[in-house]
Protein backbone atom coordinates (compact mmCIF):
# COMPACT_ATOMS: atom_id res chain seq x y z
CA UNK A 1 0.00 0.00 0.00
CA UNK A 2 1.46 3.49 -0.90
CA UNK A 3 0.52 5.55 2.00
CA UNK A 4 2.24 2.70 4.26
CA UNK A 5 5.65 2.54 2.20
CA UNK A 6 5.74 6.46 2.57
CA UNK A 7 5.28 6.25 6.04
CA UNK A 8 8.87 4.36 6.15
CA UNK A 9 10.81 7.78 5.73
CA UNK A 10 10.49 11.35 7.22
CA UNK A 11 7.64 12.70 5.79
CA UNK A 12 8.78 16.39 6.85
CA UNK A 13 12.15 16.18 5.89
CA UNK A 14 13.25 17.35 2.35
CA UNK A 15 16.16 15.27 2.01
CA UNK A 16 14.47 12.41 3.12
CA UNK A 17 11.69 12.84 0.88
CA UNK A 18 14.07 13.23 -2.22
CA UNK A 19 15.49 9.95 -0.67
CA UNK A 20 12.60 7.78 -0.30
CA UNK A 21 12.15 8.69 -4.16
CA UNK A 22 16.07 7.56 -4.88
CA UNK A 23 15.19 4.70 -3.57
CA UNK A 24 11.72 4.07 -5.30
CA UNK A 25 9.77 4.22 -2.12
CA UNK A 26 8.29 7.37 -3.39
CA UNK A 27 6.74 6.87 -6.45
CA UNK A 28 3.59 9.43 -6.94
CA UNK A 29 2.46 12.72 -5.67
CA UNK A 30 4.56 15.32 -3.54
CA UNK A 31 1.76 17.34 -2.35
CA UNK A 32 2.10 17.46 1.11
CA UNK A 33 5.27 16.17 1.30
CA UNK A 34 8.13 18.48 3.00
CA UNK A 35 5.99 20.93 4.65
CA UNK A 36 7.24 24.11 4.50
CA UNK A 37 9.85 23.53 1.35
CA UNK A 38 10.06 25.14 -1.88
CA UNK A 39 9.07 22.33 -4.52
CA UNK A 40 9.41 22.44 -8.01
CA UNK A 41 8.48 22.05 -12.03
CA UNK A 42 11.42 20.37 -13.55
CA UNK A 43 12.36 20.79 -17.39
CA UNK A 44 15.48 18.84 -18.80
CA UNK A 45 16.43 19.77 -22.33
CA UNK A 46 19.82 19.25 -23.99
CA UNK A 47 22.78 21.94 -23.93
CA UNK A 48 21.87 23.41 -27.54
CA UNK A 49 18.25 23.76 -26.70
CA UNK A 50 18.50 24.97 -22.91
CA UNK A 51 20.04 28.45 -24.03
CA UNK A 52 17.00 28.93 -26.08
CA UNK A 53 15.05 27.75 -22.72
CA UNK A 54 16.10 29.97 -20.65
CA UNK A 55 16.29 32.95 -22.41
CA UNK A 56 12.61 31.92 -22.85
CA UNK A 57 12.16 31.76 -18.72
CA UNK A 58 13.74 34.81 -18.27
CA UNK A 59 11.82 36.60 -20.77
CA UNK A 60 8.33 35.09 -19.31
CA UNK A 61 8.99 35.22 -15.82
CA UNK A 62 5.19 34.59 -14.30
CA UNK A 63 4.76 31.45 -16.00
CA UNK A 64 8.35 30.30 -15.90
CA UNK A 65 10.08 31.46 -12.93
CA UNK A 66 13.55 29.66 -12.59
CA UNK A 67 14.26 28.75 -8.80
CA UNK A 68 17.35 26.59 -10.18
CA UNK A 69 19.07 25.12 -12.74
CA UNK A 70 21.70 22.86 -13.22
CA UNK A 71 25.44 23.08 -15.03
CA UNK A 72 25.40 20.59 -18.58
CA UNK A 73 25.69 16.71 -17.43
CA UNK A 74 26.19 17.86 -13.71
CA UNK A 75 22.96 16.10 -11.61
CA UNK A 76 23.69 18.02 -8.58
CA UNK A 77 21.57 21.67 -8.05
CA UNK A 78 23.28 22.41 -4.53
CA UNK A 79 21.99 25.90 -4.17
CA UNK A 80 18.12 23.66 -4.26
CA UNK A 81 18.97 21.04 -1.92
CA UNK A 82 22.06 19.28 0.13
CA UNK A 83 23.04 15.46 -2.26
CA UNK A 84 20.26 16.72 -4.29
CA UNK A 85 20.65 14.28 -7.47
CA UNK A 86 18.44 15.29 -10.08
CA UNK A 87 18.19 11.65 -12.25
CA UNK A 88 16.77 10.12 -8.78
CA UNK A 89 15.38 12.48 -6.56
CA UNK A 90 11.95 12.96 -8.73
CA UNK A 91 9.32 10.16 -7.86
CA UNK A 92 8.51 10.01 -11.43
CA UNK A 93 9.72 11.59 -14.78
CA UNK A 94 8.50 11.68 -18.19
CA UNK A 95 10.91 11.50 -20.87
CA UNK A 96 9.53 12.43 -24.43
CA UNK A 97 11.21 12.11 -27.88
CA UNK A 98 10.19 14.62 -30.39
CA UNK A 99 7.31 15.77 -28.73
CA UNK A 100 5.89 12.12 -28.25
CA UNK A 101 6.10 10.76 -24.55
CA UNK A 102 8.12 8.04 -24.59
CA UNK A 103 8.38 6.78 -20.68
CA UNK A 104 7.33 7.40 -17.50
CA UNK A 105 10.45 6.18 -15.01
CA UNK A 106 11.34 6.76 -11.70
CA UNK A 107 14.61 7.22 -12.27
CA UNK A 108 16.43 8.84 -15.64
CA UNK A 109 19.99 7.61 -14.81
CA UNK A 110 19.94 5.30 -17.99
CA UNK A 111 19.03 8.21 -20.29
CA UNK A 112 21.49 10.80 -18.67
CA UNK A 113 23.64 12.49 -20.92
CA UNK A 114 26.52 15.07 -20.43
CA UNK A 115 25.40 17.73 -22.59
CA UNK A 116 21.66 18.18 -20.53
CA UNK A 117 20.94 20.86 -18.46
CA UNK A 118 18.38 20.61 -15.99
CA UNK A 119 15.88 23.58 -15.14
CA UNK A 120 13.24 23.58 -11.51
CA UNK A 121 10.70 26.30 -12.15
CA UNK A 122 8.92 27.62 -9.17
CA UNK A 123 5.27 26.05 -8.43
CA UNK A 124 1.89 27.11 -6.90
CA UNK A 125 2.54 25.00 -4.07
CA UNK A 126 4.69 27.44 -2.36
CA UNK A 127 1.65 30.35 -2.48
CA UNK A 128 -0.80 27.88 -1.89
CA UNK A 129 0.72 26.96 1.62
CA UNK A 130 0.63 30.94 2.15
CA UNK A 131 -3.10 30.98 1.55
CA UNK A 132 -3.97 27.86 3.56
CA UNK A 133 -1.90 29.69 6.19
CA UNK A 134 -3.86 32.52 5.46
CA UNK A 135 -7.06 31.13 6.44
CA UNK A 136 -8.60 31.02 3.07
CA UNK A 137 -10.25 27.97 1.20
CA UNK A 138 -9.08 26.49 -1.77
CA UNK A 139 -11.72 24.62 -3.70
CA UNK A 140 -9.51 22.03 -5.58
CA UNK A 141 -7.55 20.92 -2.34
CA UNK A 142 -10.57 20.88 -0.29
CA UNK A 143 -12.19 18.88 -2.95
CA UNK A 144 -9.10 16.19 -3.64
CA UNK A 145 -8.79 17.34 -7.37
CA UNK A 146 -6.50 18.95 -9.44
CA UNK A 147 -6.33 22.52 -10.31
CA UNK A 148 -8.54 23.29 -13.11
CA UNK A 149 -6.08 24.86 -16.07
CA UNK A 150 -6.50 26.55 -19.39
CA UNK A 151 -4.28 27.83 -21.92
CA UNK A 152 -4.94 31.67 -22.88
CA UNK A 153 -4.67 34.59 -24.88
CA UNK A 154 -1.69 35.63 -23.62
CA UNK A 155 1.35 35.18 -25.44
CA UNK A 156 4.71 34.41 -24.43
CA UNK A 157 7.46 36.08 -25.36
CA UNK A 158 8.78 33.58 -27.85
CA UNK A 159 12.97 32.39 -27.85
CA UNK A 160 14.09 30.10 -30.28
CA UNK A 161 11.52 27.39 -30.81
CA UNK A 162 9.79 27.99 -27.57
CA UNK A 163 6.13 29.89 -28.41
CA UNK A 164 2.74 29.65 -27.67
CA UNK A 165 0.37 30.62 -24.73
CA UNK A 166 0.37 31.33 -20.85
CA UNK A 167 -0.85 28.65 -19.13
CA UNK A 168 -2.84 29.47 -16.38
CA UNK A 169 -4.24 27.57 -12.93
CA UNK A 170 -7.63 28.98 -11.81
CA UNK A 171 -8.89 29.10 -7.87
CA UNK A 172 -12.64 30.21 -7.31
CA UNK A 173 -12.99 32.85 -4.47
CA UNK A 174 -15.15 35.01 -2.97
CA UNK A 175 -14.55 38.82 -3.66
CA UNK A 176 -12.74 39.88 -0.23
CA UNK A 177 -11.14 36.75 -0.03
CA UNK A 178 -9.23 37.09 -3.90
CA UNK A 179 -8.54 40.47 -2.59
CA UNK A 180 -6.32 38.89 0.08
CA UNK A 181 -5.21 36.12 -2.23
CA UNK A 182 -3.45 39.23 -4.30
CA UNK A 183 -2.22 40.61 -1.37
CA UNK A 184 -0.21 37.07 -0.03
CA UNK A 185 0.96 35.95 -3.64
CA UNK A 186 1.94 39.34 -4.70
CA UNK A 187 4.57 38.22 -1.90
CA UNK A 188 5.85 35.25 -4.00
CA UNK A 189 7.08 36.71 -7.59
CA UNK A 190 9.49 33.46 -7.27
CA UNK A 191 6.33 31.06 -7.49
CA UNK A 192 4.40 33.10 -10.18
CA UNK A 193 3.48 35.98 -8.15
CA UNK A 194 0.66 38.01 -8.17
CA UNK A 195 -2.58 36.53 -10.33
CA UNK A 196 -2.24 37.22 -14.00
CA UNK A 197 -6.28 37.96 -14.13
CA UNK A 198 -9.63 38.23 -12.38
CA UNK A 199 -12.88 37.80 -12.90
CA UNK A 200 -13.78 37.64 -16.73
CA UNK A 201 -12.57 34.41 -18.81
CA UNK A 202 -13.80 35.58 -21.66
CA UNK A 203 -11.37 38.48 -21.89
CA UNK A 204 -8.30 35.91 -21.55
CA UNK A 205 -10.06 33.24 -23.72
CA UNK A 206 -11.51 30.68 -21.61
CA UNK A 207 -14.82 30.07 -23.22
CA UNK A 208 -15.85 27.94 -20.69
CA UNK A 209 -15.09 28.04 -16.95
CA UNK A 210 -16.24 24.56 -16.41
CA UNK A 211 -13.97 23.01 -19.30
CA UNK A 212 -10.29 23.30 -18.04
CA UNK A 213 -7.90 22.21 -21.12
CA UNK A 214 -5.67 20.52 -17.76
CA UNK A 215 -6.46 19.17 -14.47
CA UNK A 216 -10.00 19.06 -13.33
CA UNK A 217 -12.98 21.12 -13.26
CA UNK A 218 -13.73 23.69 -10.16
CA UNK A 219 -17.43 24.78 -9.20
CA UNK A 220 -16.87 29.04 -9.47
CA UNK A 221 -20.40 29.88 -7.07
CA UNK A 222 -22.40 32.48 -7.52
CA UNK A 223 -20.74 34.81 -5.00
CA UNK A 224 -17.27 34.13 -6.09
CA UNK A 225 -14.95 35.27 -8.76
CA UNK A 226 -12.75 32.63 -10.91
CA UNK A 227 -9.02 33.97 -10.12
CA UNK A 228 -6.27 33.11 -12.58
CA UNK A 229 -2.71 32.81 -11.70
CA UNK A 230 0.25 31.78 -14.33
CA UNK A 231 1.40 28.29 -14.40
CA UNK A 232 3.66 26.13 -14.51
CA UNK A 233 2.59 24.09 -16.88
CA UNK A 234 3.32 26.97 -19.47
CA UNK A 235 6.96 25.41 -19.94
CA UNK A 236 5.50 21.81 -20.39
CA UNK A 237 3.16 23.02 -22.86
CA UNK A 238 5.73 24.99 -24.54
CA UNK A 239 8.20 22.14 -24.57
CA UNK A 240 5.57 19.97 -26.07
CA UNK A 241 4.78 21.99 -28.43
CA UNK A 242 8.48 22.59 -30.27
CA UNK A 243 8.49 18.96 -30.08
CA UNK A 244 12.43 19.23 -29.17
CA UNK A 245 14.45 15.85 -30.02
CA UNK A 246 15.02 14.77 -26.43
CA UNK A 247 13.69 15.93 -23.36
CA UNK A 248 12.68 15.21 -20.06
CA UNK A 249 9.92 16.23 -17.49
CA UNK A 250 8.58 15.48 -13.97
CA UNK A 251 4.92 13.75 -14.08
CA UNK A 252 2.46 15.78 -12.87
CA UNK A 253 1.70 16.54 -9.46
CA UNK A 254 5.53 14.68 -8.88
CA UNK A 255 7.55 17.46 -8.24
CA UNK A 256 11.12 18.47 -7.32
CA UNK A 257 11.49 18.86 -3.24
CA UNK A 258 13.71 21.25 -2.26
CA UNK A 259 15.51 22.55 0.70
CA UNK A 260 14.50 26.06 0.45
CA UNK A 261 12.03 27.60 2.89
CA UNK A 262 8.98 29.04 1.12
CA UNK A 263 8.66 31.83 3.50
CA UNK A 264 12.69 32.50 2.21
CA UNK A 265 11.08 32.90 -1.02
CA UNK A 266 8.69 35.65 -0.33
CA UNK A 267 9.52 39.06 -1.26
CA UNK A 268 8.32 40.64 1.81
CA UNK B 1 -12.30 83.97 -11.96
CA UNK B 2 -11.69 81.15 -9.60
CA UNK B 3 -8.64 80.16 -11.49
CA UNK B 4 -7.43 83.12 -11.74
CA UNK B 5 -7.86 83.87 -7.98
CA UNK B 6 -6.30 80.55 -7.20
CA UNK B 7 -2.98 81.75 -9.13
CA UNK B 8 -2.33 84.03 -6.80
CA UNK B 9 -0.30 81.59 -4.54
CA UNK B 10 1.52 78.82 -4.76
CA UNK B 11 -0.46 75.58 -6.01
CA UNK B 12 2.31 73.22 -5.08
CA UNK B 13 3.05 74.64 -1.14
CA UNK B 14 0.87 73.18 1.26
CA UNK B 15 1.20 75.82 3.29
CA UNK B 16 0.23 78.51 1.13
CA UNK B 17 -2.58 76.63 0.09
CA UNK B 18 -4.26 76.69 3.42
CA UNK B 19 -3.31 80.43 3.67
CA UNK B 20 -5.00 80.78 0.79
CA UNK B 21 -8.53 79.11 2.34
CA UNK B 22 -7.82 81.24 5.29
CA UNK B 23 -7.81 84.99 3.60
CA UNK B 24 -10.49 83.18 1.66
CA UNK B 25 -8.86 83.00 -1.51
CA UNK B 26 -9.63 79.28 -2.09
CA UNK B 27 -13.10 78.47 -1.46
CA UNK B 28 -13.76 75.35 -4.32
CA UNK B 29 -12.13 72.17 -4.79
CA UNK B 30 -8.73 70.78 -3.14
CA UNK B 31 -8.34 68.06 -5.90
CA UNK B 32 -4.73 68.75 -7.71
CA UNK B 33 -3.66 71.43 -5.03
CA UNK B 34 0.27 70.75 -3.36
CA UNK B 35 0.61 67.38 -5.13
CA UNK B 36 2.32 64.80 -3.50
CA UNK B 37 0.47 65.89 -0.02
CA UNK B 38 -1.96 64.05 2.30
CA UNK B 39 -5.38 65.45 2.35
CA UNK B 40 -8.05 64.78 4.62
CA UNK B 41 -11.46 64.80 5.29
CA UNK B 42 -12.95 66.72 8.48
CA UNK B 43 -14.62 65.82 11.35
CA UNK B 44 -15.49 68.22 14.35
CA UNK B 45 -18.12 67.25 17.09
CA UNK B 46 -18.01 67.84 20.99
CA UNK B 47 -16.07 66.52 23.15
CA UNK B 48 -18.85 64.74 25.02
CA UNK B 49 -19.57 62.74 21.66
CA UNK B 50 -15.60 62.64 20.20
CA UNK B 51 -14.90 59.58 22.64
CA UNK B 52 -17.47 57.57 20.35
CA UNK B 53 -16.19 58.83 17.90
CA UNK B 54 -12.25 58.26 18.03
CA UNK B 55 -13.77 54.74 19.29
CA UNK B 56 -15.94 54.53 15.81
CA UNK B 57 -13.14 55.18 14.12
CA UNK B 58 -10.33 53.19 16.06
CA UNK B 59 -12.87 49.67 15.24
CA UNK B 60 -13.89 50.83 11.38
CA UNK B 61 -10.03 52.31 10.17
CA UNK B 62 -10.66 50.87 7.01
CA UNK B 63 -13.41 53.70 5.76
CA UNK B 64 -11.96 56.07 8.91
CA UNK B 65 -8.36 55.75 9.14
CA UNK B 66 -7.89 58.92 11.33
CA UNK B 67 -4.42 60.57 10.16
CA UNK B 68 -4.66 63.52 12.63
CA UNK B 69 -6.75 65.18 15.82
CA UNK B 70 -6.65 68.00 17.52
CA UNK B 71 -7.00 68.22 21.45
CA UNK B 72 -10.33 69.83 22.97
CA UNK B 73 -10.56 73.47 21.67
CA UNK B 74 -6.73 73.97 20.44
CA UNK B 75 -7.35 74.53 16.53
CA UNK B 76 -3.54 73.70 15.42
CA UNK B 77 -2.73 69.66 14.59
CA UNK B 78 0.81 70.63 14.94
CA UNK B 79 1.45 66.83 13.41
CA UNK B 80 -0.51 67.46 10.46
CA UNK B 81 0.82 70.83 9.20
CA UNK B 82 3.16 73.69 10.34
CA UNK B 83 1.46 77.29 11.45
CA UNK B 84 -2.38 74.85 11.08
CA UNK B 85 -5.61 76.07 12.22
CA UNK B 86 -8.26 74.00 11.41
CA UNK B 87 -10.96 76.58 11.59
CA UNK B 88 -9.73 78.85 8.98
CA UNK B 89 -7.35 76.33 7.13
CA UNK B 90 -10.31 74.15 5.08
CA UNK B 91 -11.51 76.28 1.79
CA UNK B 92 -15.69 74.67 2.52
CA UNK B 93 -17.05 73.72 6.00
CA UNK B 94 -20.64 72.73 6.92
CA UNK B 95 -21.89 73.32 9.85
CA UNK B 96 -24.43 70.51 11.13
CA UNK B 97 -26.79 71.44 13.77
CA UNK B 98 -29.27 67.80 15.08
CA UNK B 99 -28.05 66.45 11.62
CA UNK B 100 -29.41 69.34 9.97
CA UNK B 101 -26.84 71.18 7.52
CA UNK B 102 -27.46 74.77 8.89
CA UNK B 103 -24.85 76.88 6.99
CA UNK B 104 -21.73 75.99 4.60
CA UNK B 105 -19.09 79.18 5.72
CA UNK B 106 -15.56 79.07 4.40
CA UNK B 107 -14.21 79.80 8.09
CA UNK B 108 -15.63 78.18 11.57
CA UNK B 109 -13.83 81.54 13.83
CA UNK B 110 -17.36 82.20 14.73
CA UNK B 111 -18.83 79.18 15.79
CA UNK B 112 -15.49 77.57 17.20
CA UNK B 113 -15.85 76.43 20.69
CA UNK B 114 -13.35 75.16 23.42
CA UNK B 115 -15.29 71.51 23.76
CA UNK B 116 -14.31 70.89 20.29
CA UNK B 117 -12.31 67.92 18.72
CA UNK B 118 -11.34 68.15 15.21
CA UNK B 119 -10.52 64.54 13.42
CA UNK B 120 -8.65 64.65 10.17
CA UNK B 121 -9.46 61.37 8.57
CA UNK B 122 -7.55 59.83 5.28
CA UNK B 123 -8.76 60.40 2.06
CA UNK B 124 -9.19 58.72 -1.82
CA UNK B 125 -7.03 61.23 -3.24
CA UNK B 126 -3.88 60.17 -1.81
CA UNK B 127 -4.26 56.71 -3.15
CA UNK B 128 -5.60 58.19 -6.62
CA UNK B 129 -2.21 59.95 -7.46
CA UNK B 130 -0.19 56.19 -6.57
CA UNK B 131 -2.70 55.05 -8.88
CA UNK B 132 -2.05 57.64 -11.10
CA UNK B 133 1.74 57.58 -10.73
CA UNK B 134 1.60 53.71 -11.72
CA UNK B 135 -0.08 54.31 -15.06
CA UNK B 136 -3.51 52.95 -14.25
CA UNK B 137 -6.69 55.21 -15.68
CA UNK B 138 -9.27 56.51 -13.27
CA UNK B 139 -12.55 56.85 -15.12
CA UNK B 140 -14.03 59.40 -12.88
CA UNK B 141 -10.90 61.56 -12.95
CA UNK B 142 -10.62 61.29 -16.94
CA UNK B 143 -14.43 62.25 -16.93
CA UNK B 144 -14.13 65.00 -15.06
CA UNK B 145 -17.00 63.52 -12.67
CA UNK B 146 -17.11 62.83 -8.84
CA UNK B 147 -16.50 59.16 -7.90
CA UNK B 148 -19.52 57.11 -7.36
CA UNK B 149 -20.58 55.97 -4.13
CA UNK B 150 -22.57 53.76 -2.49
CA UNK B 151 -23.84 52.14 1.11
CA UNK B 152 -23.74 48.84 1.23
CA UNK B 153 -24.69 46.38 3.27
CA UNK B 154 -21.25 45.76 5.20
CA UNK B 155 -22.33 46.87 8.58
CA UNK B 156 -19.49 49.29 10.81
CA UNK B 157 -18.91 48.04 14.22
CA UNK B 158 -20.76 50.55 16.03
CA UNK B 159 -19.66 52.58 19.11
CA UNK B 160 -21.85 54.85 21.31
CA UNK B 161 -24.54 56.44 18.92
CA UNK B 162 -22.03 55.76 16.08
CA UNK B 163 -23.11 53.30 13.68
CA UNK B 164 -24.28 52.59 9.82
CA UNK B 165 -23.28 50.84 6.70
CA UNK B 166 -19.83 51.12 5.40
CA UNK B 167 -19.78 53.58 2.25
CA UNK B 168 -17.62 52.84 -0.91
CA UNK B 169 -16.33 54.14 -3.50
CA UNK B 170 -16.62 52.90 -7.29
CA UNK B 171 -13.78 52.95 -9.69
CA UNK B 172 -13.93 50.65 -12.80
CA UNK B 173 -10.96 48.92 -14.06
CA UNK B 174 -9.80 45.91 -16.41
CA UNK B 175 -8.69 42.51 -14.52
CA UNK B 176 -5.10 43.17 -14.50
CA UNK B 177 -5.37 46.88 -13.66
CA UNK B 178 -7.17 45.95 -10.61
CA UNK B 179 -5.25 43.35 -9.58
CA UNK B 180 -2.40 45.96 -10.04
CA UNK B 181 -4.19 48.73 -7.85
CA UNK B 182 -5.05 46.20 -5.44
CA UNK B 183 -1.07 46.07 -4.89
CA UNK B 184 -0.12 50.01 -4.83
CA UNK B 185 -3.40 50.33 -2.53
CA UNK B 186 -2.38 47.70 0.00
CA UNK B 187 0.44 50.05 0.48
CA UNK B 188 -1.73 52.63 1.93
CA UNK B 189 -3.49 51.53 4.69
CA UNK B 190 -3.79 55.57 5.99
CA UNK B 191 -5.95 56.40 3.07
CA UNK B 192 -8.39 53.62 3.12
CA UNK B 193 -6.03 50.77 2.07
CA UNK B 194 -6.65 47.69 -0.08
CA UNK B 195 -10.40 47.71 -1.83
CA UNK B 196 -13.04 45.89 0.49
CA UNK B 197 -14.50 44.12 -2.76
CA UNK B 198 -14.32 43.47 -6.05
CA UNK B 199 -16.61 42.45 -8.80
CA UNK B 200 -20.20 41.38 -7.73
CA UNK B 201 -21.81 44.40 -6.80
CA UNK B 202 -25.06 42.25 -5.27
CA UNK B 203 -23.00 40.62 -2.77
CA UNK B 204 -22.41 43.89 -0.78
CA UNK B 205 -25.86 45.22 -1.47
CA UNK B 206 -25.40 47.66 -4.53
CA UNK B 207 -28.27 46.77 -6.63
CA UNK B 208 -27.78 49.06 -9.48
CA UNK B 209 -24.26 50.14 -10.47
CA UNK B 210 -25.52 52.59 -12.93
CA UNK B 211 -26.99 54.80 -9.60
CA UNK B 212 -24.73 55.79 -7.20
CA UNK B 213 -26.51 57.01 -3.40
CA UNK B 214 -23.28 59.33 -3.53
CA UNK B 215 -21.64 61.56 -6.41
CA UNK B 216 -22.06 60.54 -10.23
CA UNK B 217 -22.12 57.33 -12.13
CA UNK B 218 -19.25 56.13 -13.75
CA UNK B 219 -19.60 53.54 -16.61
CA UNK B 220 -18.15 49.31 -16.15
CA UNK B 221 -17.19 48.75 -20.03
CA UNK B 222 -17.89 44.92 -20.13
CA UNK B 223 -13.95 44.03 -20.01
CA UNK B 224 -13.79 45.89 -16.65
CA UNK B 225 -14.38 44.92 -13.18
CA UNK B 226 -15.90 47.49 -10.64
CA UNK B 227 -13.86 47.80 -7.79
CA UNK B 228 -14.74 49.31 -4.48
CA UNK B 229 -12.70 51.26 -1.73
CA UNK B 230 -14.06 52.15 1.90
CA UNK B 231 -14.83 55.50 1.34
CA UNK B 232 -14.53 58.35 3.76
CA UNK B 233 -18.04 59.42 2.94
CA UNK B 234 -18.49 56.88 5.86
CA UNK B 235 -18.24 58.79 8.80
CA UNK B 236 -20.06 61.57 7.52
CA UNK B 237 -22.88 59.88 6.76
CA UNK B 238 -22.64 57.98 10.33
CA UNK B 239 -22.63 61.68 11.88
CA UNK B 240 -25.78 62.80 10.43
CA UNK B 241 -27.18 59.45 10.98
CA UNK B 242 -26.66 60.04 14.85
CA UNK B 243 -27.97 63.47 14.71
CA UNK B 244 -25.81 65.57 17.16
CA UNK B 245 -26.67 68.51 18.54
CA UNK B 246 -23.38 70.17 16.74
CA UNK B 247 -20.94 69.56 14.38
CA UNK B 248 -18.99 70.41 11.40
CA UNK B 249 -17.30 68.93 8.65
CA UNK B 250 -15.45 69.90 5.07
CA UNK B 251 -17.68 70.41 1.97
CA UNK B 252 -17.66 67.82 -0.39
CA UNK B 253 -14.19 68.05 -2.61
CA UNK B 254 -13.10 70.45 -0.18
CA UNK B 255 -10.78 68.84 2.25
CA UNK B 256 -7.76 70.14 4.36
CA UNK B 257 -4.50 69.89 2.50
CA UNK B 258 -1.37 68.61 5.27
CA UNK B 259 1.85 68.84 4.98
CA UNK B 260 2.39 65.13 5.24
CA UNK B 261 3.87 63.01 1.97
CA UNK B 262 1.42 60.99 0.23
CA UNK B 263 4.65 58.41 0.08
CA UNK B 264 5.66 58.91 3.42
CA UNK B 265 2.20 57.33 4.61
CA UNK B 266 2.98 54.37 1.86
CA UNK B 267 3.38 51.19 4.47
CA UNK B 268 6.29 49.60 2.14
Amino acid sequence: MALAQQKSFDRFDPVAVRHAARRGELTGDTAGLAPGRVQGNLAILPKDLADDFLRFCVLNPKPCPIIGMSEPGNPAIPALGIDLDIRTDIPRYRVWKDGVMVDDPTDIRSVWRDDLVAFVIGCSYSFEEALIADGLPIRHIACGTTVPMWRTNIACTPAGPFAGPTVVSMRPMKPADAIRAIQITSRFPAVHGAPLHIGLPEAIGIMDITKPDYGQPAEVKPDELPVFWACGVTPQSVIAAAKPPFAITHAPGSMLVTDLLNSRVASL
